[in-house]
């Protein structure tokens, strides 16, 4: 294994899962959603102002296709102006010739590209207690998505886009039963826990649920705190699991998707591994081994990337704490790494520098 | 090459074609795509009735995951009662083990499965000269689909479903110069050139165009009279022909595509073959060699599918001349048979019918 490659958690499944992979030939989807959650102030940083949140995954898919975005000018960057972390994922998806496929959950505006549409509408506010419509459909049409797209692909790296989503990740954690309170990871430096377990609780509270009361009720809980990317997600894994090893490709919304994966088809943990970034196995403000511990054992892999030399502000940004991870970035490293040997992580690192320059202007 | 594949044109190409493509590993697309001129009456029988043809692609769709269609009971049938199509090309697919994608040009009525938008509009009746809205950018979204479904799959086998799309077929070929008068085919025994050669020759009056005036224009020719599939299916074909072989899967509206396809992409003809049906093959009333051969020297070759001895009247008058085509039945039995030694003509066959068994009642 390289050491570009950090076995985070479950370090013999991890080797196990990597020796699956390697050198074989993936496909990458990023799975998109909104939530009207990611409007309240403070919350997330995907995108400059909370109304913008909307453009983010659509921009995200649009990015990883053209490398610009076409539903806004520039790219989503957070209020300090640091760019989304699709500049990783293109890099390396590029460099490896790994192809990208969109699916959307449910999404405000749709993203210009050829997406996958699995039935599903926007995501609404989770303090309502009542925020994604028709999640089963979208969870049964992501299955058959995810069964087609396994029979010819010999892995999946499964990625994702929705703002605010470790806020509607916690909150189907914790109706699930997961113990995830201080424990998911944020876009910003500062995490605002507190902002997000107000705002959990409330929709808890609307909904008359207590942590624990949705243990086995992953449509439920999905349905009434979580956003329209997590059915799609978990079908697409439930589905392509069965025939071939599934990335998915995130930080701590990966312990949401993971609790639905395991209350859909139990079996489907078998063949899953987590792949995300050093800058989340790291992170001193949340904690996803311990939120996967929590739902199985589930290796969890990280890809080393160090923007620490970088001669770019936004990307050393990362270094700080800030975006960590998103549009699956760590796994989509970890997959460009593993299809072909000359690939190194120092190749993604310099592919997502000239990606950087090449889009100056359109970022701050 | 087996008896059960029929060489029908350029059958030095064509074994050739075959040659690539035996024992790999395929995906199956189906185009879907409406058009108002499906509603003139005595023009398509995709459709109990003319108002009906909306649900016929959709339905289709479904059928082909779910054995069953779940925007209309039943299935799709002619106003005789002929089913679909469809049964044949589930009945390969599922034999061969070969997954399903189904990609929306423009539609009335969305399937309930898994589907790629590929941002199109429904399409208007080609009486008005001005069928299908933002072509380019639906050929474009296809292309990026094709290219990144043949970076995994070993091939394509790119079908259609458009109740009408014979009509739509003519009036292309004729603005861009191919001589299709009496030549398309269609899903009536009787095919009535008459009227559709009146419809077309209405729409290019009302848009001033003249034969063989739109000869290099192709998505001129599409947005006056073509429907939302052939730009999604020539998109998709000439972004996966540059990485693998496409197999186009269809009768005469095959002349439409093949001519869109070397107006974007002349190159892209060299790795294409149409995959056709016996019974288009030796149709009295159309001439798909007659048409294929004014495009380019692209080989034909057709599933030598026989009903002649099933049980099932619904079967036996595809013998009659009834349907003929369609959903890409000819192409995907064609695949089924190339990708496992042990799957026979007669394996087809017998899964059609009983597939046409679980349905009884569905069918009148």
């Amino acid at each position: 294994m390289k050491s570009s490659i950090i076995a985070v958690s479950e370090k013999e499944k991890a080797r196990s899962f990597l020796r699956k992979i390697k050198g074989r030939v993936p496909a990458f989807v990023c799975v998109l959603g909104n939530t009207e959650t990611a409007k309240i102030p403070g919350l997330s940083a995907a995108g400059a102002n909370p109304d913008i949140t909307d453009y983010t995954p659509p921009a995200d898919a649009e990015f990883l296709f053209y490398e610009k975005c076409r539903c806004i000018p520039g790219v989503p960057i957070t209020p300090d102006g640091i760019p989304t972390p699709a500049l990783i994922t293109r890099a390396s998806l590029k460099l490896a010739g790994i192809p990208v496929f969109i699916a959307v959950g449910g999404l405000r505006i749709k993203p210009q590209v050829p997406y996958i549409d699995l039935g599903g509408l926007p995501g609404k506010d989770i303090r309502s207690g009542d925020a994604v419509e028709n999640a089963e459909e979208i969870f049964h049409r992501g299955e058959v998505f995810g069964r087609s797209l396994a029979s010819v692909a010999d892995y999946l790296v499964v990625g994702e886009s929705v703002a605010g989503g470790t806020t509607t990740a916690l909150a189907v954690m914790l109706a699930m039963g997961i113990d995830a309170k201080g424990k998911v990871s944020s876009s910003m430096s500062g995490n605002p826990h507190g902002l997000k377990e107000s705002v959990v609780g409330e929709g808890m509270k609307n909904a008359g649920v207590a942590q624990g009361d949705l243990k086995d009720k992953p449509m439920d809980a999905v349905s009434k705190f979580g956003d329209p990317m997590m059915p799609a997600f978990a079908g697409i894994a439930c589905g392509a699991s069965d025939e071939v090893p599934v990335l998915l490709a995130g930080g701590t919304q990966m312990g949401a998707v993971l609790s639905v994966v395991k209350g859909m088809k139990k079996d489907a943990l078998k063949n899953v591994a987590v792949g995300t970034t050093r800058w989340i196995a790291h992170d001193k403000t949340s904690d996803l081994g311990g939120i996967v511990r929590q739902v199985g054992r589930v290796p969890v892999l990280a890809a080393n990337i160090d923007f620490s030399a970088s001669k770019h502000d936004g990307l050393r940004a990362y270094e700080r704490g800030m975006v960590k991870e998103g549009v699956g970035c760590g796994g989509a490293t970890i997959a460009a790494l593993l299809k072909r040997r000359e690939i190194r992580i120092e190749n993604v690192i310099r592919e997502t520098e000239n990606i950087y320059n090449r889009l100056r202007g359109g970022i701050r």
